[in-house]
């Protein structure tokens, strides 16, 4: 039998959609980020990135590139094991400590990326709630409808960030059901905020317990760079607080913090967390190193809300389509996906500017965009070639250009 | 509601049976593995290591430290991104073509972990044949496990390594289905070794699709350390070869390996690929240096075999019920939860080595078991006194001691 052609005209639906992927091949410049050099297909060319995940730049932070260098040559590159099988090592551990106390909790509990935390950390949660019934925001994550479904527990989806809505769900559980709402601070594709605050009133008011993924909110919101439940004053009221350390925190990683039963529970009952090697000693290293600096340290986090709006403000000014929102994220709308795609290629090749299409699914088909985020480091000259570039390629794609800022969806 | 209570009960049934897992915290110093320090409760002390899976020890070695710190210092510490949104770089090309070279195919393709790899590998590679039968080894990994059941394809396990009820199954299937044949090379706590020709004979006769997990091979055996299916001469007649950056290589992430289609369409529709940070750029290097050192190096293998043969020597000279293996591997027969533990923590408290209990689920109950990883760092001192300190933990526990040395299963 002919296995390989179930591949190829699976290849072969994803041209014909226009959503076939192509990575791009980059090397950062530790001190010169957003600067790296694209290895492209006619040889090395210098770019600049505009939709790193690394949104603080911490990634070439001095401190956290010397935890890592510094730990790897006095404890090795490795775990060596599982959790429970030798892979338990002192920075993981004081790392687990870190990050407990950065959110508040009594504990904290690490998987190898948040995806996995949220997958497992989700289903495992969940399925120890007997007849638990999950309340999700329509916008979740993919990695927390995958941990949803694999719980197996029956799931109501609400309409994104509508409280109304999600009380009138709430109202008709019946009485005594346990009830997990699951959702996320910050969405990073919109870049808008979640209303914490009326979401906890009203786990309260019905006996639920909240689980929220602040992902793309730590290291950047709250006093302590906790995210935005901090920034709310609503941490102590979150049961669990699901992030990561691969992007503000630059390494790789994610987590689960909470009360100390939960996470032990998640922690004994996880499959995807206890048939899995620990995270290296240097990336533990490395991670707490940056949640240390930037617990006192409000210089990134400033210049990023700087950076942030004064981008929108030049790329407004320029007539392009900034869709609004109250974060770091700048998304720009072009609403197709061949013109996204292209759009993105034109960047690259004639301007050097390396930001990814968003098309389907990470977002709904319709709703393709360039995603844009402004770290600390990128100054404005930079943005201003940034404006010029986006013109010239709307211009060539006869993308629509002056009008009006988009208003709030 | 009190949501904690689930969460104590949950743990409070672990404790009933003996399942409730401590992980010690463990450091190990460059250069002097397997030599580690414990932080015990009571304070720091030095152990010796007998059950890491960093078989090689690569995880001190100075090339890939070297390459750790080197790319670290270079490019900083993340990816900052997932693959296709500005994560892809250029440490992780080379290793993805390096890992290629390394199995005779023509792609691979990097995920976070292992774990990640089977679960999403799997279960990506079987949506996308259509009405895909999976013939699973009853000894199965709990993550191919997990990605046979995500895949939602019918699924039939076949007793471990009996090619005779492997063939009984396939020459049911109805003519035409396609059929996906999923094992290991080499199956961790009991060491055996699955018959890699038969296997390839049958699925090439009845057109089955392979795909092989060599977690615990690859570095270790086969001329360029490929793993048993390069060492029994099988590699090209392997679809998909699955293996770990995590162990015999001395750092952390999976990837899969094969046909360039199959690769690409994985790469394009895993949910657990797409949508999770790359692994950071000294992870990377630092594999790849591990990688390339074991493809010319052959004294790390030679030396692993004559430590592994002169422990079991040593140990069955002693008297201790040493299950018999053609491997590395060297587990030692307790067969009851609670002693399994006591012989662990006995062996750490009072002489000093570390070994973890190995207990349901892990291996079924019944067969619990020390198991023991002896790498080219661990002398013959360190044996003659961990045969020492067995014998007393055994005398100590009234295990049993003096039989003969026990039959292959």
């Amino acid at each position: 039998m002919d296995y390989t052609k179930f591949f190829a005209d699976a290849l072969d639906r994803l041209h014909a959609e226009r959503r076939y992927r192509v990575f791009a091949d980059l090397e950062r410049v530790a001190g010169r980020f957003p600067h790296a050099t694209w290895h492209s297909p006619s040889g090395e060319r210098d770019v600049v990135i505009w939709c790193s995940n690394d949104y603080l730049g911490m990634g070439q932070h001095p401190k956290v590139v010397g935890a890592m260098v510094e730990t790897a040559t006095r404890l090795g590159t490795g775990a060596g094991g599982t959790r429970n099988i030798a892979g338990t090592h002192h920075p993981l551990v004081m790392l687990e400590k870190e990050l407990a106390d950065l959110h508040g909790k009594e504990a904290a509990l690490l998987f190898t990326s948040g995806y996995v935390s949220n997958q497992t950390g989700i289903s495992t949660l969940a399925k120890l709630i007997p007849n638990c019934l999950i309340l999700s925001d329509a916008l979740n994550h993919n990695s927390m409808i995958e941990g949803i479904r694999q719980s197996g527990c029956e799931r109501i989806v609400w309409r994104h960030n509508d409280t109304a809505h999600l009380e009138e769900l709430l109202r008709a559980v019946e009485p005594g059901r346990p009830v997990l709402i699951a959702f996320e601070s910050l969405y990073s594709m919109d870049g808008d905020v979640a209303p914490m605050a009326k979401i906890c009133d009203l786990a309260e008011k019905y006996g639920a317990m909240t689980y929220c993924d602040e992902v793309h909110a730590v290291g950047m919101y709250g006093a302590r760079g906790a995210g935005v439940a901090e920034r709310d004053g609503v941490m102590h009221r979150i049961d669990i607080i699901e992030a990561t350390l691969a992007k503000a925190f630059g390494c790789l990683g994610g987590y689960i913090s909470g009360k100390k039963s939960v996470i032990d529970a998640v922690r004994s009952y996880a499959p995807g967390f206890i048939f899995t090697t620990a995270l290296p000693p240097p990336i533990c290293a490395a991670a707490t190193a940056a949640i240390r600096h930037l617990k006192t340290s409000t210089w990134e986090r400033e210049r990023h809300q700087d950076r942030a709006a004064r981008l929108k403000a030049v790329l407004n000014t320029a007539g392009l389509p900034v869709m609004p929102t109250d974060t770091h994220i700048v998304p720009v709308f072009v609403g197709d996906a061949e013109r996204c795609k292209k759009a993105s290629d034109l960047l690259l090749e004639k301007h050097g500017i390396y930001i990814q299409p968003i098309n389907y699914p990470t977002v709904a088909k319709g709703k393709e965009r360039l995603r844009i985020t402004p770290s600390p480091y990128h100054d404005d000259d930079l943005m201003d070639r940034l404006a010029e570039a986006l013109v010239d390629v709307w211009e060539t794609l006869e993308l629509p250009l002056g009008a009006k800022p988009l208003a709030a969806e």
